[in-house]
């Protein structure tokens, strides 16, 4: 089988795990207040060169739900695309935890700031909730990334609007190492208010950093995931893993790998005639296949099926990792032009 | 520094760990729908010899709050020792949640089953909540451990009030493995209508097994995991290290190597003199202190200060765990004899 | 000035006041256990033929998030139209009690059947809600009115996936009276699970009548009214209120003179060359106006804007009542006119 | 029947009615925001002499509830006596907002100044909720009434650690009226930073206004209120309401005449030689009698029992409304002697 179901279906990068094995017999005290999870924070704040605050989450549900909840009154809601993780993908968490989402215009996953713009500019009163965050992500769902000028524009309406921007950043690896991607991970630090640099999906077992740039946001935080259970007792665990990602590079060393896998996936399909979903950007490439090749493909390529497009079209979702090897690109598009 | 601290303090148990190292390489479907969760629960299974339905939880509190909510309707709450996990440590998680906990007289941690008589043969109408499950843990937060004809009387007064009996056993190994223990995994299965199994404090990097005997309860819990974010994207890290501690009974071996490390400090203390707070029967052991050792004793020694006792005298708490060493514990007994 | 801001601007129904006054000097168990209670659903059961379980709330928003959560699991939602009350004009109340929306293609306020069936076909999955009660609302937000071909496909539709049919009758009156209306309330009580007959817009002080035509619903549901701080100490009140209006078709009778205005208001508009921005079939009537006409207009007549529409064109609100008078109709019609 | 089975009992004050058939023709804005609001407001801000913010909710529950998580955040809790109506009477309401209550000592159902000191002088972190607001009831569940230097030294220890005073007021009215009260409305606004005036049990059909004396807290309340369900269509009832009741002192004289009746009753039983349960100082008493003298009472009057007291009494309470006869209160002690 070739792999291209996801990119969270092994352990880890193999020197995240040496880590865990090489540090078995140390202690640490509890609850992320530990040297481990200190040293961490500042390789990741040595990169971003401003003054943030970083709180390690073990899971992107949870990074996502608790960073907007903590900055919302109860009468306040989030804004984002329709395709948002927080929308699809999140069995309804946000709206478990008491929060509402509306959505404005979207193309390819990303918001439109016109959209965006005009939602904002409506009069908002006490019939429906007031908008405070706007949710975007960093790779997008549908694997595309925003350019600065998009993430400026956004973030100065949001600005203009008192509203918190919020980029959920699960594969903000491979957005910022995409060929489209016009800024760093300093520059990004000073094009919203908050970021997570996702770790399960990049390289570590679990754990995301959640990154407060605007340091007046998340006030308390650690509170909110002690009560919602992800205060992790053993927080030095993401510490030891976030240190060895932001060691010599590896957190972006594995999100270029991604990427460049999945550049050889997109010119061999181009190569093959396959159709492109959505602008293939990152590490999640979505085709557009006939509909009655998904099963014969799936018999030697583990993929996802994204549903209908049009006509007899069906999406399907490929997805590489740091792990991703060149024979499994290689075996892949030999499986897909058996078929075609 | 002899480290007593707590017991989650250490990466996890070096056959765990290696474990995870092992499958670096290898390919997992999503969100415990694999191969090595199945297997860890069939272990687990083989172990309690009963028809039960086992889930994977990433935390203790999460693994509280999603037992006890998932089988609760908004009206009916908790009933609980005031010395309870979910009342004094998990930061108003289940209010959190929506749910009440009250409270019914309990001696060392352990509810009385005359108490929780009464209590349930009140009438309850809408004025307050209805109580429909009981929570109580084992070993308890005071390190105390219920014996087999107190199990039996509780849940007897559960199941004539259709009232659930659920187990927190974040500390069940301790439990099982305790001296005063009269009852085996096998037998807590017909004792209870939910435990845990705590990974966590037992040689797991993370995690907690859900064990639902009666099978009625805990429909779809697997949504609630997802919409808590609890539903680990890597759940097979939980079946890896799940199937290492019921493999050769690791899981049994780590508790009784933290209880007899327990037993030697135990025997150490009333050596010297110290007084217990409550009765030492697992690897928590609760001391009265003198106020003014405490400073001294921090110097050498990491422990937990439980606030004050009857007069001058203050409550510490002393943890083992299975990878305690015997000088440690002659370490902590010299330094204190010196104070003393 | 006239008025047609909205139906409830005023106290309620003479007769309701007097019969309050009648009664002031009675004495009533409290919470809604009395005989009013009892006398007044017993005459609304009797028009409905059924036997159904009644519950008076006192509010539309109450009656509504507390029907839905009371038959929903945490991981459940609603299925909705995007004009929907629950949706634009709660403030997210639905959200805050932990559950989520999800749209499905209407037209003028009412859910496309086709639009519905083809949404709960979809497999629905742990990645997000469960959809378990389908919200419509009777007549709409829009001033539609469902037919009976129309509510017999949707609830065939539910009833086929298991689904639960919640009808808002905030404006059941008033539907129930419009001309283009195929049924009975008696018939409606067979085209959906739980209804409500809608007391405040109709001239009770507060209140709404929620009605479970399947009674298997709403177990407890006083538990819930409790909980949320709704279920009224002075409950008689509400008992007291629905008796008057269900003697002597009171309730038909004041949304019979509601529409008989709205009729009167149709014809004269649809005289000086007004158009309607939906289809006028209860007492909300929307218009579709030159954008510049409504600050002259609200000198002398009260309404709501309603945003929008295509062009110059902004949508207007009139909304009649029991209690408005023909030379309202008459002013609003001239008012209009002169400034055509 | 001698009805002294609770003070909701009747539709409400015949002024208060008769305002409201008075108004029956008149037309007023929705949600609250119309004259007959203004001027009750500014009716009841007179009586206070103070700049305050007021808001009229329909039912205590609902004020009390909303008044608290208004000004919490999730992680922040309540501090109460274990007799609170937030605790014992409420349904798990607070709870069900998230929210949880902790306890200290009381007496009579009023706050122990120094075990609150005690508890608020404790280190609070992360493992517990943070104490924020302290929740105390006056007249309290026990019908006791706070004093003013008991008020002042609790309110100076709230202020001493940021923690907000909370005064349940549903039977504020004869707590003011009491023989034992030494402050005035007017002071009590000095004494407190919330403080709620209730309606429902002296004189109006629903209601009760929440006095923020502290014009930081309760931002956006009424968004809170619309949320909730209760931000009632038609608020400007509860502004014609309290607009009678604090005309020519409606609302104290009400008071004054249930205490009255409190205190003839009080009177009464002394001369029987019956005992009191607690403190006789305003509207409810609450007296202790054996056991089997309670159902022959219930025969002939309407009270509540409350439960087993020592040995073979059991308490019962009278409570007495501004519409108690004397010839009731005759009565009741008539029925009462004839048992003893």
């Amino acid at each position: 089988m070739y792999e291209f179901r996801n990119d969270y279906n092994s352990v880890g990068h193999p020197k995240v795990v040496e880590k865990l094995m090489d540090q078995v017999h140390v202690r640490y005290p509890g609850y992320g207040f530990d040297q481990a999870c200190d040293e961490a924070k500042e390789k990741i704040q040595a990169k971003i060169n401003k003054d943030v605050k970083i709180n390690f989450v073990p899971s992107g549900t949870s990074a996502n739900i608790l960073s907007l909840t903590a900055n919302l009154k109860p009468y306040e809601g989030v804004v984002a695309a329709e395709s948002g993780h927080i929308v699809n993908d999140e069995a309804g968490a946000l709206e478990a935890v008491g929060h509402k989402v509306v959505f404005v215009e979207s193309q390819d996953g990303k918001i439109k700031a016109q959209a965006l713009k005009d939602y904002l500019d409506q009069e908002h009163d006490f019939f429906n909730i007031l908008p405070k965050i706007v949710y975007i992500s960093n790779s997008t769902e549908l694997g595309t990334v925003y350019r600065k000028a998009e993430l400026e524009e956004i973030y100065s309406i949001c600005k203009d609007h008192d509203v918190t921007l919020y980029i959920d950043g699960a594969r903000m690896g491979s957005a910022l190492m995409s060929p489209v991607c016009d800024y760093s991970l300093e520059d990004l630090a000073g094009l919203c208010d908050i970021f997570t640099l996702g770790g399960t999906k990049n390289g570590a077992l679990f754990g995301e950093a959640v990154v407060f740039c605007n340091k007046d946001l998340g006030e308390n935080f650690h509170y909110y995931l002690k009560q919602h259970g992800v205060l992790t007792a053993k927080g030095f665990l993401m510490g030891l893993q976030y240190g060895v990602l932001f060691t010599e590079n590896l957190y972006f060393e594995n999100a270029k790998r991604a990427n460049a896998m999945a550049q050889k996936l997109v010119d061999g399909l181009k190569e093959i005639g396959v159709d492109f979903a959505y602008p293939p950007e990152s590490n999640q490439i979505f085709v557009a296949l006939e509909k009655d090749l998904l099963d014969p493909l799936a018999q030697k390529v583990t993929f996802e099926d994204f549903g209908p497009l049009e006509g007899d079209l069906e999406c399907a979702r490929f997805v590489t990792t740091y792990h991703t090897k060149e024979e499994e690109v290689d075996g892949l598009l030999a499986s897909l032009k058996d078929l075609l």
